[in-house]
């Protein structure tokens, strides 16, 4: 951030009065300009046992297989932005279940939100943004060519609480130190 | 947002190639700029029985009580933003236990994310964002001067939980229709 998106005035990095933190201020009007982390909702969809996965024809990762998901909008909720992507990526009309996994990617500025969820109906099909969709048996599941950490860290929870049987919430940290990640979970819930 | 953070140019509110939502872009340098919801991160603490609410010092709701939350900031977990807005709005350092509440507050643009918790250590205070801090028995909370509508609920499910001996993570959606609010729960899970 250079320029003051209210009065287009130089915008400097300093600690406002009563702040704690170094923030974009404008030196014309006075504007502070927040920056927060932002959501990526998504969902680990199953259909007959097996896991509906899309190969990225987008970068990041182009190439790669994930869940569907992507940044959540302005004026949906964190679920309705879940339904939203797989329907984008995958034209998949998904029933949303339970929470699935929360994981905090804290270099990325990102918290990844991802649901259960199943196909409301049984067609799919190939979004703008993949290459491919396919659904996976757990055995096929190309876990070398996963896109992102916090996907495989989603659907291998997804797949460990369905052989017991159960649906917890888990929780991850993902940072980045010496260009390695750096992995924390919390408790599962 | 009306000037270009990157170079100063006018923005327009345009739908850009390949997207499907209007985004404020740049006419000079082309730089989309994408807006999202912020998360805000809180807890409901517990010590010897009682809920610690805070009055609040700061607008909006001045002089209404709250369980301490604010904005997310980038570099921290949720979990991390939920224990500092507790130390500093009642100088309180929590143990985090359990999600208990996300709210899609959808106009607002605002996810608010709350945990269970108790105090640490036994001691807590009066942050520069409060008026005041206090430990309330359940039939001692002041129902009509909580301050959001998202924190009425979390504290209400919560109390319904240690009566039933549980901790279950419950959802809303909060619109606003008609200027009256227009709550929609998910299934508690």
């Amino acid at each position: 951030m250079k320029f003051c998106s209210n009065c287009a005035g130089p915008v400097s990095l300093t600690v406002p009065p009563g702040d704690h933190l170094p923030r974009y201020v404008c030196a014309s009007c006075g504007t502070i300009h927040y920056e927060n982390p932002r959501i990526i909702a998504g969902c680990v969809i199953e259909h007959q046992g097996k896991i509906l996965l899309c190969k990225r024809a987008i970068e990041p990762r182009y190439g790669f297989w994930t869940t569907p998901a992507g940044f959540m909008e302005n004026g949906e909720s964190v679920q309705q932005a879940a339904a939203r992507e797989a329907m984008e990526e995958a034209l998949a009309h998904v029933r949303l279940g339970s929470m699935l996994s929360i994981v905090n990617v804290l270099r990325a500025h990102q918290v990844h939100i991802t649901f259960r969820a199943t196909l409301a109906d049984p067609s799919f099909g190939i979004g703008p943004e993949s290459l491919e969709s396919r659904l996976y048996a757990e055995e096929e599941i190309p876990w070398p060519d996963i896109a992102f950490l916090s996907v495989e860290f989603a659907l291998r929870r997804y797949l460990e609480d369905r052989r017991l049987g159960r649906e917890l919430l888990h929780f991850r940290d993902i940072d980045w130190r010496d260009g390695k990640p750096v992995m924390t979970d919390g408790p599962s819930q």
